[in-house]
Order: C-alpha cells, then sequence, then structure tokens
C-alpha cells in the first residue's frame, strides 16, 4: 500500500505568517500523499474579542454558540484555510481547501447535552472516504477545516485532533498511514518544563500509568485519546512532535 | 454538447436565510451541469463596520485594504461559502465550495495603480478550466467565492460578476453555457421604477444607445459589459433576471 502522511497542525503555526511558512516549506518535503488538518486557535479568539462576542472554554474545548460558530467559520474554514492554500499553492502544491460539507466529506451531528451544552459542536458520524481517496489520486492535497456539516443544512464547529484520527482511521483501509500531530512541544514531555525530557515511544499501558501519576494531563489527554484510537484501528503511524520536526521523524510515537 | 448552466447571485440574495433556502431550491431544478458564484453584499460590510473596518467604494467597487481583504476572505470565502454548501448538501446536490487559490482555480494579479488605488482586488489572468471540468465530470456542483489568488501566496479580492463571466468563457470550449446574472430586479430595466419596463432581448448596439441616453447606468454598465464579452466569446446565452426567475426562463437576453 502507498504512504499516506496526515498532518495536524494547530493554532500557533498558522497565525503567524513567518512560522506558517517555515512549517509549510518542510511539510513539502514530506514524500508520498499528504492531507493537512489545521485548527484556527487564536485567531478565533482575537476576532470574536473583537466583535464583543464571549469566549467559553471547557476542559481546553470550547463552548460554540451561535455568534461563536459564525467567528469559527470565518477564521478556520475562511482566513486560516484559504490562507494555507494560497501558500501551498505558491510552493507549487496543488492544494484544495475544504470543510466538511465540501464534498460531503465530514457528516457529523450535534453533540447531545448532558452535563455540558457544548452548543453548535459536531461529533463525527462519518468520513467520505471514496471522495477523498479521489481527491488524492487527481494529486490534490486535502487541507481541511475543522468544521463539519450535519446533512441538514447545519455547519457545526469540530475538533481538529478528533478530524485528524477519523480521517486517518478512515484512510488507513487503503493506505499505510502516518499521523503526525504537530503542537508546540517537542513530543510527550516527562517533565514539561524540560523538552530533553522527551518519551520516544508511548504504550497504552504506560500511558494509563503517566495519567494516574500526573505527569500526562490537561489537553494531551485527549489528544492521545485520539492517537490510541487510531493506532487501535489500523493506522500504522502516530507521532507527537513539534511543528519544525514535521519532516525529521522526531516526537513521541504512539504504538 | 452538454448544458451547463452557470448562475451568479449577489449578496442580498444570500445574506438572508430565507431567501437563499427559496432560490437553492429553485436552483436545485435547473436540469444538467451548473456552477453557482456568489457574492457577499452586505455581510463584508456589515462585519467590517463592527471591527471599525472602513467600507470605501468607487463606482461601486470596493477598495480593498488589507484589513478588508481579511473580512472579505472571511464572508465570501468562509461564512457564505460553506454556508451555501451545507444548505445544497441538505439538498442532496454535492456541492464544493472554492476559492480561486483552491485548485489554482483562478489565477489573478494585483490591479495596477493607475487613477485609484483598489488595493488587494485582483484581475483574472487565467481559469483552470481542466481542473473544473474534472469537477463536474465527478458530477460535484462548484460553488465559488469571489476570492482569487497570484500565486505567490496572495488571496486577492475579485469581482463576483467579472468571475462568473471569465468562467462561463473558460467552460464555451466544452459545454453550451448558459450564464445567469441574478439580482434584484426582473432584468434590464427602461424605467427602474417599473418591473413591467424589462427588456426581453439586448442586443450590444442598443445597450450602447441606452448607455448614451442615460437609461442603462451605474453597476448595470460592468454587469452588462462582462455579459457581452461573454457571449462575443461563445458562451451560448446571458441571462439578466432576478433570483426567483432562475429557473423560469424570464429576464433579459444578451445577444
Amino acid at each position: 500500500m502507498h504512504q499516506l502522511t496526515i498532518v495536524k497542525i494547530g493554532g500557533k503555526i498558522v497565525e503567524n505568517s513567518e512560522s506558517l511558512t517555515t512549517f509549510l516549506k518542510d511539510f513539502n518535503l514530506i514524500v508520498g500523499d499528504k492531507i493537512l488538518i489545521h485548527g484556527g486557535g487564536r485567531s478565533a479568539t482575537d476576532l470574536a474579542e473583537k466583535l464583543g462576542v464571549e469566549t467559553k472554554m471547557t476542559n481546553g474545548r470550547r463552548i460554540t454558540d451561535a455568534e461563536m460558530l459564525k467567528v469559527v467559520i470565518m477564521v478556520y474554514a475562511g482566513l486560516v484555510n484559504k490562507n494555507i492554500v494560497a501558500q501551498l499553492q505558491k510552493l507549487q502544491m496543488d492544494a484544495i481547501g475544504l470543510s466538511g460539507a465540501d464534498i460531503n466529506l465530514i457528516l457529523s451531528q450535534k453533540r447531545p447535552v448532558k452535563d455540558i451544552n457544548y452548543g453548535f459542536v459536531g461529533d463525527i458520524k462519518e468520513i467520505n472516504a471514496p471522495a477523498l481517496l479521489d481527491l488524492l489520486k487527481q494529486n490534490y492535497l486535502p487541507v481541511i477545516a475543522p468544521i463539519t456539516h450535519d446533512g441538514n443544512g447545519n455547519l457545526l464547529n469540530t475538533n481538529a485532533d478528533t478530524i485528524a484520527a477519523e480521517i486517518a482511521k478512515a484512510m488507513a483501509f487503503d493506505y499505510n498511514v502516518r499521523l503526525i500531530y504537530c503542537f508546540e512541544k517537542k513530543g510527550v514531555l516527562l517533565n514539561e518544563a524540560d523538552e530533553k525530557s522527551c518519551i520516544p515511544v508511548l504504550d497504552f499501558e504506560s500511558f494509563q500509568q503517566y495519567k494516574t501519576e500526573g505527569i500526562i494531563q490537561g489537553g494531551m489527554i485527549p489528544k492521545l485519546d485520539n492517537a490510541f484510537q487510531a493506532i487501535a484501528s489500523g493506522v500504522k503511524e502516530v507521532i507527537i512532535t513539534c511543528a519544525s520536526e514535521v519532516n525529521t521523524g522526531k516526537g513521541t510515537y504512539i504504538q
């Protein structure tokens, strides 16, 4: 099977044009088919602030009311997505920017209200793998914004890490998939203050132990939950690393 | 040759969810391949106002400074485009939202500064017709936002009427193209106050005469310039009509 590299980048990389350019040049060097999934990070929060829309977060996840939904659609699917696509075109990569509504790529359902009402947040129901495969076969580079749709005309805000994992799983039937999560640190760290404490390989048992010990905590936990689910569903490699190591193979390998 | 209907809709239709839904249902009834091109209208002006970005217009064309460019990218390629795509998906039309940067669809160059500095406005250099044909062959419905790119990483604001005409011309080699401009009136009117004064057929000579007489004026002139250029370049039909007549065949026929 062919190799497919799926890279997820977070807000901090995309909001700075210099760091984005550097990242995209490194990304360009990755051989084989590629998919890029991005968040929007602070740009959405900044726009919301300017518009007087209050940003509410719970466990690192945004509460999305109707006004905030408009903001994230504009920033993620508009400003960030099209900026990345234009930069990639400059680098001769034939990018196509997509939300989950385009080509019915990601069907989701509004998260049911239990303890918390997350608002217009979508939990993924289905990835349109055949349509994505067709784009890859035509040598397009899909650039995916974390906005999905419910098939009933509604757009929904969806976690980009989860989208990356779900797409990786859906592509694993046809490709050897390598999923790379880029964030601020060099990998999963034993000591958050020490970049040299990066765990080279992390298995599920150690993950559980580190969680119990409080060594792994906060936003890293849902990211790793996604990573382990991807591995369990046939994704060949999941790597947690920083953007500048996207093509070096360095970082934490999940197994 | 197969029939291709290219419809351009303006701001007033897209910014009201009720009128958009009604329009999309009518649009759905058009048989054969279709492309939808949209403006953004007042939504961009509204967002700019809220953000304290001043809207400057000259001859009905927006002056686009760096801040306004961000606004139009967010509104046109983000909010409006993805909302239309989600609504079309609901109606079982497999829409794909595109800016000119995606699949390198519309290459433009920043308009040279002469008497007026239009700012980040792009004049179209080339339509990627083969890529668009491929999407149509795959039964996708392209939904195009009036944002283009210069191939050097820069996004540019581009007039949606002109995009519609250029795409119609580029598709005329492979299709019998019908180009429909939807705006607020029932067609080109002899008397702006009287919807019944719609000119059924308008040829180039009469257009020149009406211009001289001041009967046709303002924003209608560049629209008709686009329309006549399209006809001169092999587009079979150009119709100027209102959104509610998109599938009735009523309006002003350009010949």
